[in-house]
Formats: structure tokens, C-alpha cells, sequence
């Protein structure tokens, strides 16, 4: 007999219709109460067995984690917490699960224990919820741009530049490290390496989806981008996913808008899509949070938090302006602060980022127009302000308890200005050819933005570190599975 | 003034509207008629100046590649193959293009050219169409999946397991090849790399996908792939994106089922959303094969052969009926095979499939149960045949001028024949103890395949060349922008 999908019998009002459920036991009550989760929603079905005329053997081997397949009618139910159940006629076990051996018992785990076990994490509630919430938050993303008719660029992974400058890079490599081709010279011979020269994974696609950007009007990217960076943090990937619209004749305003727009639909959607995953997220945030001191405790719990950031239009300001509100602020004034405000010019920290958007903003911030020195090349240069002093034409959108979550800048599309900042940031430009080529044929403003779509996701599901809301992390020394 | 999507002017019908449209000039008619894209559709705008009035100045900067904006009056077309056109009052350069320097011309010019200009090529009528099918149907999976409940997984890039066994693979490394981390017995010390071990890129995400479908119920994957095949053919790539969807409690036929509901949904969103595209693509296609010699011609052009494989069941069969066709087969017995088919166990060639496909059935073909010994090592075992032969539950998706294009496989659910399998093929079980843990802790019954993602492009687009199909391809010695 054909199964049923779980999610769709919790749904069925069809009381007496026979039905077969495949899943994999949850726990098992009383010789009798069998709950059953098919990973087609975070809720389980209920199978009654009847434990009078159910062989002992087979009872004994419905153990949590086990795979089972349960036919009989599909009844209404007397207990509380579900609304229908099976009357269990067949049983057939699928695969057992020696609970001597199992890790996964129907008791709670810490996230540490679940991070070294990530191949059979997503058989708990938390993950279950966690990767549906980040399955929705991806299809949004989609929708939301091909709604839009921008076109998905994939962008390359593997890259022979260099020179975008955004971190530390992870080599390709074909070459056999114990007998390295050599020039005549004693180098390293990259013309024997696959790609004919020394090769990197991708640290954004931002560059080629400008050139696409150029020609298709607006585009995005959504895929893996690299950083290799010795960060041990919660807030650090060394293999993570961004999303990267890039749109022909946008100025930053339009760049804004777009990105808060973005930012508001995906977690609108995932807020309609998975009601009952946020719900549980919510929950568990509050449960973990309850071990914390009252200080460091969410104003906020998480739904909240999502629909403050859904009403509220984000706080607009330029870099000058939030500098002024960080130097007369009170733990800037009190030395509250590791990293004081001396004054214009200098990076913002994590601490002063979350200031901004969780105390005195109270929502999420658009920071513009940053120092020209602390920020990439490619970032279109205003004209210098009354004193002197040189900015560019970036924002950053801040989130509470995250921080950054979106970076993003008009381009400079002055072919003069880009060749003499790669200049006096020693870009290579023989190397960028290609881009400095947008440039010189058909030039135009453009803008565009790239989102950490783990930081979103983090945002979205309360989770608070970065590792569980990736299905298998890479950070120093972990490559695992 | 807020400018306009030219695709939507184009099916504007207030005429008298005052509009700004922004994009490149793809030609310039006797000083009059400006063709205007702005990479939102297909389809050009005429912008129409009157030359009097312009300044001569002026007019010379109107070249190809150009980006102009210009401003007036949406007005009813009298010229033929547009229905409106922009009167222009203003006209802005935003950024020149000299004829002389910039490489694409209005004229033809040939594939292997534009590939040496990949950062340009988007500006062609060609890759515009190409990237926009390639868009659609990206998109298409995503709502395929979506809509079925499928959960979208980023299984890892950086894996540390080499054992897949799909092919050969590229280092990921932050050694330096000039200093090398020895162990005192001179062996790479790869406790000093990042991930404190060896590390590749991955071959396909199919293994963990598997473990979070034995919990998540279906999944799938759409991710970056790679292979580190020195192979320099039309339909192979170094880097290339696959859709790999992964199915608890499905068996074989709910896989083929499944494949061919996915093919045939995504082939019609295409034409249901790029139906230009698509006719251009066409007849593209059908210029190109004028100057190919009359056998080599295909029998339909595209648009029908798109349809035929959405009005036919494709036929399924198995690899041992498929041999004895091919056994009997005219081109078989007049030798004019390559390779001649002998007899059962060897691997089908492309010249195989093709006959099958192409002049055999005429329609998809899906072959099913071939020899165990050249299949991978996760296929499920079938019973032996009455001879003792043994086939496992695979099956590849043959299509017309393209060979494969989806293969999958009920997987081997049960611990001691995929062990004694993996022991047979010289597969590591200590690597995949992880993979082993869902054959140890409620195992089931389940299915899953691959879609080489540029193969199904290259189908739909008729394109010839796998190459123009990706955005930057990846081949041995090509890793250019």
C-alpha cells in the first residue's frame, strides 16, 4: 500500500480511511503509544498498537530511532495534543535501532554533543525545524528575485583571481605536493597545475556578477563563497552561502530599498511558511535563555523580535552620523566599550554595531558612506566632504545579535576614479582586465549587496551559533562527513 | 525620473506616457532609430531622435554598447516589428563604447570568439536567451521541489572523504608547496592545513544527502559539483552544478517516476516563461545546422523535440533488455559501432545510447538493473538472474543529443550487503562509518538520483557546447575571469 505523508494525515478529517505512515519512531509509550515522525513536518502522527495482539518480539523493537511502517485506520483522537491517530492493524519494522547504541534518546542533547553527531542531528526537533526554516529562507530568496526578473547567475567557484581582496583564499590544486612541477628557476610550475595557473575557491561572486549585471540589467548569485580565516567564532564559516544581487542603473538608495525590501519578504515568508518551526525555535530560545543571566536575556522573544523587524522601516544613517551617536554615547564615555571611539575614521567593532542597533535604534540600521580607507575598491567615492575627508558610497545593514548581515555598495563606474583607487590599494589591474572592461564599454551606475544567508538564518531561528544552522560545518581542523 | 523596465514598456499600452528607459545600444539606424536593451527581456526598444535637433556631437557617441538613457513620450509604432517606441526628447550618454575598441560588433560572430570574451558575451542575443533559460529553469526546480515539501540542502563543498568513488578530485589546501609541514618520517604533515587533514572538493552531495533524507523524509541538493578529468569534450566540465534529490521509503519506480515528472516539469516552465527565448533559440539553432551536411541535421527542430519528450512516457527497460537490442541492432551487426557490443557486463557507450534513444525508441529512454560490477558501490543488490548475473537497482535517464542525463539508484539500505559491497570495491568502511550509521539506526528503504543541471540546459537551450551554457566555464587550462 502506497504511505501517506505524516504532514498530510495531521491535516486529513477523513476519520476511518485506511492509511500507511513510514517513518521513524520518536518514543514509544505505555507498550501502546508509538510516536512516529517522517521528517514531512516537525509534528509526529500517533500509532495505537495493541499490545494484547501484538507479538512481544516486535514490540520490544520499536525503539526510538527505529524505521517502521504502520497501516490501519486513521481515527480520531482521545488524547490530548493531536486531533487524529492510527489504529495500528500492521506493524512491519524497516530497521531497527539498538537503543544500547543509538545517541540519539528521547531526552535532550547539548548542541556541542549534536555538532559531533551532525549526520544524525537532523532526526531532532531542533534541526528539524532549523533546516526547514533555512529550506524556506532559500526558496524565498528565489521567489523573491524571479518575481522580480532577475536572473540567478551561478557564478564561478573555482577562480584564477586573486586580487577581489575580500580574505585569506583556499587553494585548488591538482599538483602532488611530494613532486611539485618546478620552472627552471626552482618555482612552482602552475602550467603543469589542471587550470594552467595557480587557482582559489571564491571568496564572492560580486566581480562576474557585474559583468552579468552589465549586459542582464539585474542579477543575483546564491552560492558557497570561501574565506580561509583562522576565526573559531560563533559567527564564523569557512565554507558559507551568499546571496549577491547586482543591478545595472541602481544608486545606493534604490540599492537600499532593495535590500531592505529582500530582508522583510524572506522573513515574512518564513514567519507564514513555518509557523509551527518558529513556534518550537521560540520556545527552545526562551528554555535556553532561562540558564542565562537576566541581563544578557533577548528584550525580545523570537517572533517579536521578527515582526519588530518586519513594521519598523530600518534606521537610515551615514557612517559621520553614527560616529557622533558612538562618541557621546555612555559606555563610550564611561569606557564601557574594549575598543573606544576616538573619532572619525576607524572601523566600527561588533560591540559598537550591536550599540547602534540594540539600544539606541532599537532596530535594524543602514550604515552609509564609510571612511574610503576601510572599505573595498570597488566602492563609488563621493565627492570629499567640507573637511576634506573621503568616503564611499557602502552600506551596511546591522541586526540585532547579529551584527552585520548585509554589505553592500554602489560600484564605482568611473573608469578613471576605479583604475587610480586599484592603484593606490595595489589591485593589480592587469589582472582585472575584464573588469575594468564594464568600464570602458557602456559604463553605468550599478549597485549591489551581498547577504550572509547563514546570519539570516541565524537571525530567523534564534539560534545563536553558526555551526547549527549549516548542515556540516567547515571550521579549522572540521571537515567532518 | 524613475526609469521603466523596457520589458514592461513593451507590453505597455498607454500610449503618450512620458518615460526614462536606461540600457545599451545594440544598433543605430540612419541617425535616427536607437535599438534599446537593457537585459530585462529579449526584445529591444526603438528610441527614435530627430537628428536636426540633436547635436552632432552627440549622435557620434550613439555606438554599440553604449549606455545611453533616454526620456519622452511612449508612442505608437509605424515602423515594422514593434508595436511602441520612445519618442526622445532627452538623451544621455552614461557611458561610451568606441567602435573601435569594443569587440562586439552587429554582426554575427562565432561561439568559440564569445567565449574568449565571457565577460561580454552576455550582451549577445544568444547568451541573453541561454542565461535567461538557464534562469527559468533553475528556478523551476527550486518550485518543483518546494511545492512537494522537499527540503533544499547545501551539503558540503570542502570534503574531507575522498571516497565516493565518482571520480578524480581537486585538493583544497592553505599549505604553502614551498614550505611543506613534514612528519618525522617526511610525510605531508596534514595536521598543519586548515581543516587538520586532507581535503577536496566535493564529487557530488549524494552521501550526505543521504543522511539527512533518513530523517528529513525528501531532500535534494543544487549545488556546485567537480571533476578533475582532463577531459576536453562538448559535454564535460571541471566545475558544473547537479540537482540531486534524495528520497526515504522511495523504491525504484517512485525514483524513475519522480525523474520524469521533475524533466518534463521543468521543461515546460521553460516554455511557459521563455517562450522568446526559446524561439530565438530555435532559430539559432536551426541557422547553425544548415551548414552541417544533411545526416547530421537533427529531425525536429527545438521547440518540437521539446514537446515530444513532454507528450512521451519515456520507454524503460532494462540494461539487459537494452543489450540485446543493441546486439541485434543494424549499425551492431555491420560493425559500424566503435564499440561493438560483445555482450552482457560492459558499460554502455554514448554511440549506444544515442541508437537507443535517438534511433531506436525515438523517445527518453530510462535504463534500469545494470551489472553490479559498473555501478557504484551504494546501488541496492538485486536477486541474481537465473544465469547468476548480478544487476543492482540503477537507472540512467537517456535523452536525445545529450546521452545521460539523470543517474540514480535505489540505494543498498541493508548494513551487511552494502559492507560486503564496499569491502568488494575496495571502498573504506572506517572513512564512512558516519554513512554506515544510517544502515545501523533505523535504515529504510530509499532512492535518489543526479541531473547534470548544464546537460538539461544544453538540452533545452539546443545549444551544442556545454561550455556555452555556464556563465565561466572551467576546463583543463581554463580558468579565465
Amino acid at each position: 500500500m502506497k504511505h501517506t505523508r505524516i504532514k498530510d494525515l495531521l491535516n486529513a478529517t477523513e476519520y476511518g480511511q485506511q492509511v500507511t505512515v513510514k517513518g521513524w519512531v520518536k518514543t514509544f509509550r505505555n507498550n501502546q503509544f508509538i510516536a512516529i515522525n517522517d521528517g514531512s513536518t516537525l509534528g509526529n502522527i500517533q500509532a495505537v498498537v495493541d499490545f494484547n495482539s501484538t507479538d512481544e518480539a516486535l514490540l520490544k523493537r520499536i525503539t526510538t530511532g527505529a524505521a517502521i511502517a504502520v497501516t490501519g485506520p486513521l481515527v480520531e483522537s482521545l488524547g490530548k495534543g493531536q486531533r487524529v491517530e492510527i489504529k495500528v492493524e500492521t506493524l512491519e519494522i524497516l530497521g531497527d535501532s539498538d537503543p544500547e547504541k543509538f545517541p540519539l534518546q528521547p531526552k535532550k542533547h547539548s548542541l556541542e554533543f549534536l555538532r559531533e553527531i551532525a549526520h544524525l542531528r537532523f532526526r531532532t526537533n531542533t534541526f528539524n525545524a532549523v533546516f526547514r526554516v533555512r529550506n524556506a529562507l532559500s526558496f524565498a530568496i528565489h521567489q523573491f528575485f524571479f518575481d522580480r526578473g532577475f536572473v540567478y547567475m551561478h557564478t564561478p567557484i573555482i577562480t584564477g583571481s586573486d586580487a577581489e581582496g575580500a580574505g585569506e583564499m583556499f587553494k585548488v590544486t591538482t599538483l602532488d605536493f611530494d613532486h611539485t612541477p618546478r620552472t627552471p628557476d626552482g618555482k612552482i610550475d602552475y602550467k603543469e597545475d589542471f587550470f594552467g595557473k595557480p587557482t582559489n575557491l571564491t571568496v564572492s561572486g560580486q566581480l562576474e556578477g557585474e559583468l552579468a549585471a552589465m549586459a542582464l540589467g539585474n542579477i543575483y548569485t546564491f552560492g558557497p563563497t570561501f574565506r580561509a580565516e583562522n576565526s573559531n567564532t560563533t559567527r564564523h564559516l569557512a565554507e558559507f552561502w551568499m546571496v549577491e544581487p547586482e543591478m545595472a542603473f541602481y544608486e545606493l538608495e534604490d540599492n537600499m530599498d532593495l535590500a531592505e525590501e529582500l530582508l522583510k519578504y524572506v522573513i515574512r515568508f518564513a514567519l507564514d511558511h513555518c509557523p509551527d518551526e518558529i513556534e518550537f525555535l521560540k520556545n527552545r530560545l526562551s528554555e535556553e535563555e532561562k540558564n542565562k543571566p537576566q541581563a544578557e536575556r533577548s528584550e525580545m522573544d523570537l517572533i517579536t523580535k521578527l515582526h519588530f523587524c518586519l513594521d519598523n522601516r530600518f534606521e537610515r544613517l551615514t557612517y559621520t552620523e553614527a560616529i557622533e551617536i558612538l562618541q557621546r554615547s555612555k559606555p563610550n564615555q564611561k569606557k564601557q566599550f574594549k575598543y573606544l571611539i576616538e573619532g572619525w575614521g576607524s572601523d566600527l567593532q561588533s560591540e559598537h554595531e550591536r550599540y547602534l542597533v540594540e539600544r539606541h535604534f532599537k532596530k535594524p540600521v543602514i550604515l552609509t558612506d564609510y571612511p574610503a580607507d576601510i572599505k573595498a575598491f570597488y566602492m563609488r567615492l563621493n565627492e570629499p566632504d567640507e573637511q576634506g575627508r573621503l568616503t564611499v558610497r557602502a552600506m551596511d545593514i546591522l541586526f540585532p545579535g547579529i551584527g552585520e548581515l548585509v554589505g553592500g555598495s554602489q560600484r564605482e563606474e568611473r573608469y578613471d576614479r576605479l583604475v587610480q583607487r586599484m592603484q593606490e590599494m595595489s589591485v593589480p589591474t592587469e589582472e582585472l582586465e575584464w573588469y575594468l572592461d564594464t568600464r570602458r564599454f557602456g559604463t553605468a551606475p550599478h549597485s549591489g549587496f551581498g547577504v550572509g544567508f547563514e546570519r539570516l538564518v541565524l537571525f530567523v531561528t534564534g539560534m545563536t551559533n553558526i555551526r547549527d544552522v549549516i548542515p556540516f560545518p567547515r571550521t579549522p581542523n572540521n571537515a567532518e562527513f
